[in-house]
């Protein structure tokens, strides 16, 4: 099912199977920003296969700058229960340090909020590091509510591996 | 595409189509538990496409007692950039308290586990309120780490709307 896409600004579009290579790029460059460049498994065939494959789940737009694609953001679906709506949760957006002050970043966070709304989907969601100040003054002069009573909990690993052991 | 499920514990198995109404009235009491009625706008008809309809993005397991649906666990899939791997991402859990004690709540987390190691995804995440130590204490017991640099950001209503104006 093609899930529909309004009209984005200018330099904001959806990415295609030949901006794969130009994702790798981006998504390393963001590990070297937060300095944990070995965390970057991923490989351009996961990539593909979970953006184009059959039912994807995972979604990216790109921007571009001087006919080059310099930014992005990687997004999935997530849901309201109450609401009974989808939402957008925005999981990685990245601009190259040469073109940022350019608004490509605001670009892309319209580009998901056109989306969203186009769609009727409840939210649109995103998860920012308590340091990074100049991010969260940023999203909260855009109205963004931070959920502060909450805090995600994961489970990978050996952990997950021991809770599931009996059936998996 | 349909997803691999594992072998789950006794009590626990996907939801069907005709579990919705049960599903519907534990979203309520949970709305209830959490003092916020009013919150609760899902229809059982938006719930039963959500679910059931073309290309789910939603998806539920319910925990029987007695022959009764008694408990139920509402999820979706997100996604880890760096890994390259989906993961479960856990909207709602809840246990009528009738039925509290007798390891359903339990059982609904370790089948999400097992869904989880089964499809090898990266990993199974979910968000506790700050104040509910029994579930914070609970959880940790189980080997989940708290996301505690993190905090979600929202947009919705007025503000989404605002942001998304001069594109949708």
């Amino acid at each position: 099912m093609t899930l529909p896409m309004p009209e984005l600004p200018p330099a904001i579009r959806p990415a295609a199977e030949a901006d794969v290579p130009d994702l790798i790029r981006l998504i390393k460059e963001l590990a070297d920003y937060e300095r944990e460049p070995d965390a970057v498994k991923i490989t351009a065939e996961q990539l593909e296969r979970l953006l184009f494959g059959p039912d994807p789940r995972v979604f990216a737009l790109v921007a571009e700058h001087e006919q080059r694609v310099a930014g992005m953001a990687i997004y999935f679906l997530n849901f309201s229960t109450w609401e009974g709506k989808l939402g957008i949760y925005l999981e990685d957006l990245y601009v190259s340090p040469e073109t940022r002050g350019t608004g490509l970043g605001k670009a892309l966070l319209q580009s998901l909020a056109a989306i969203a709304v186009a769609r009727d989907y409840a939210r649109f969601e995103w998860a920012v590091l308590d340091w990074n100040q100049p991010a969260l003054d940023f999203y909260r002069g855009l109205g963004a509510v931070p959920l502060e009573e909450w805090t995600v909990h994961r489970l990978h690993g050996d952990a997950l591996a021991q809770i599931a052991k009996p059936y998996a």
